[in-house]
């Protein structure tokens, strides 16, 4: 199956890569085998995930780091990702068009994507169009995700350096994910940095990070431009776990930008490089990498039992005949799950074909 | 396990209740004993959600709803879930303290519940604390949520009715949101509706109501307070497909409210009584309820899967050596996945104990 399809990718044919996302993003017949054809690729990408509240400037911010790349001969796969659009799935097209200037430039790949299914379905989508472009053999994997809660969590399991991207004006909006934010980021990035705020907002993210430092020692940052002070933080410590001595942690530099007129894109760049430099030379690379696989397998043995079993008309029939004495509170809830886990057991372990 | 707070429970003591909440909210051991206990007893409770973006004013709302329940007699139980808060689990401390006044009559009980893990447990744990205020006796049960993406979708299928509060300026923020909203709302609220731009926002939702009419006659609904005239609308075709005839077609209403002085909560209240009406006659009510019940099985069993896979130390260690074939790209994750699932069948299948 879709062999074709993988020859004309292999000779590195546009078309054929935008055909075998699209298959891969929908999971449609033969995406698992097209994944599983190009698994012994991946590695070579640096991922690098962009998040944020809506209208941080994601996008521009994005296609400046693109443009730059692309000036050092660096190949360019995007993938711009809207959890908050469970229906549409087109509320990042204002966002393409606008990127369509650098669109035409065929070392540079493109794929918006919208909430179809669960947000844990969105992240293993996201992460499974990630891989198909890193096997195409892009040089950096742009990961853009609109931040709400949880996705900002998922996009961080999935990048090897994740950047938070603020303005001024989100300063309260960002007030109840915060230390979720604290958590995931490696960069973080203030943009629109000229407007009023600016300030207030590095102090913030600064004490923030400062709160969870607990008893260690402190040195406070510098107050601009990519401060790169060490902050003794337990939060890091616990993601930079595996740092081979304590001069390879990791301080999360905070970054001003004014993408619109692409000012700071370039420290940006080098934030980026100097993270990815400490991620190889710690381990941490590795190891994080490992943690994904790992992960990839937790999330393919799951689809898979759901899909065993919720794709079963013989099951489908079994619950449905329980559903009144569940109602009537003759049965329970877990009395039913736990029969039918029972009579599932060869169902759940080999394939149906 | 637990008997004597299932003995306290039964005789209405308090603080059994919050602690039966905690058991079941946090996944303490014996909660699914609880659980299964208390699930003959549900079905009393009429389950409404409040759903909306940060700031729109549905902890104050659902204030004035409990006490206007309260002066009718009715008891309320409240669960408060803010998704975007996955580590503090404190983001509505201040809307819990806001809503003291309230609570220290016995007839209504408030839990504050932030994100743990991931977004679908979050549902889960909200749809159990819901049964147990369900099973407790309370007449009302309130759940509010900010409204962020997929968790709209998530508490649409735990209340019977949902309310969608939006404030006029939230006209923007919720322009990615919209196809969701249209389809989960059951009643509107334009809450703060004195302001600027709350007739905008009213025509706004009446004309995406309009789009998802399709070639179906459109009969204009009044442009405020209230509107209760037919739109035949596709969407909610299918949500009201259970409906006995044409007849019973449910149309959301959109109401104009201004919480902080209580009006327009009395034409709220009597929305849901009309809706709840509704359900009852059309059917609706027991289709959603089993399609619920249906929804906690399937919960339950994927939940076991997950224990028994992941809580596994063996199944782990053997992942664990599977990982390095992986990274070197000898093994791919979907053949890893089918060997796991083949050797886990009887772990799957059986209680570990």
């Amino acid at each position: 199956m879709h062999e074709q399809l993988l020859a004309s990718f292999d000779a590195r044919v546009p078309a054929a890569l935008a055909r075998a996302v699209s298959i891969v993003e929908n999971h449609r017949p033969g995406f698992e085998a097209i994944l599983a054809r190009l698994h012994p690729r991946l590695g070579r990408a640096r991922r690098i995930g962009l998040t944020g509240p809506p209208g941080a400037g994601k996008s521009t911010l994005g296609t400046h780091l693109a443009t730059r790349w692309r000036a050092a001969g660096l190949t360019v796969g995007i993938v711009a990702v809207d959890p908050t659009s469970p229906f549409t799935g087109g509320a990042l097209l204002g966002d393409r068009i606008r990127m369509e200037g650098i669109a035409l430039d065929p070392g540079i790949f493109i794929r918006s994507m919208g909430t179809r299914g669960s947000l844990g379905g969105l992240a293993a989508s996201t992460r499974e169009v990630a891989d198909v472009l890193d096997a195409f053999g892009f040089d950096r994997v742009l990961i853009e995700t609109v931040g709400v809660g949880q996705s900002e969590l998922d996009i961080a399991r999935i990048a090897d350096t994740t950047a938070v991207v603020l303005v001024p004006e989100s300063g309260d909006a960002i007030q109840t994910m915060k230390a979720g934010l604290m958590e995931i980021a490696d960069v973080f990035v203030i943009n629109k940095a000229d407007r009023p705020g600016a300030d207030r907002l590095h102090h913030e993210i600064e004490i923030t990070l400062g709160l969870r430092m607990g008893q260690a020692d402190r040195h406070v940052p510098a107050h601009h431009g990519g401060s790169t002070r060490a902050i003794r933080n337990p939060a890091y410590a616990a993601r930079n776990a595996a740092a081979r001595d304590d001069a390879e942690r990791w301080t999360p530099p905070v970054l001003a930008t004014m993408a619109e007129r692409g000012e700071g894109v370039e420290a940006l760049v080098t934030a980026f490089d100097r993270h990815f430099d400490y991620l190889e030379r710690s381990g941490v690379l590795r190891s994080r990498r490992r943690q994904r696989l790992r992960e990839r397998v937790v999330e393919v043995v799951e689809r898979r039992v759901r899909e065993r079993l919720w794709g079963d008309e013989e099951t489908n029939a079994w619950l449905d005949e329980r559903i009144t004495a569940i109602e009537d509170g003759t049965l329970t809830p877990f009395a039913a799950a736990a029969a039918l886990l029972e009579r599932s057991a060869g169902l759940i372990a080999r394939e149906s074909r």
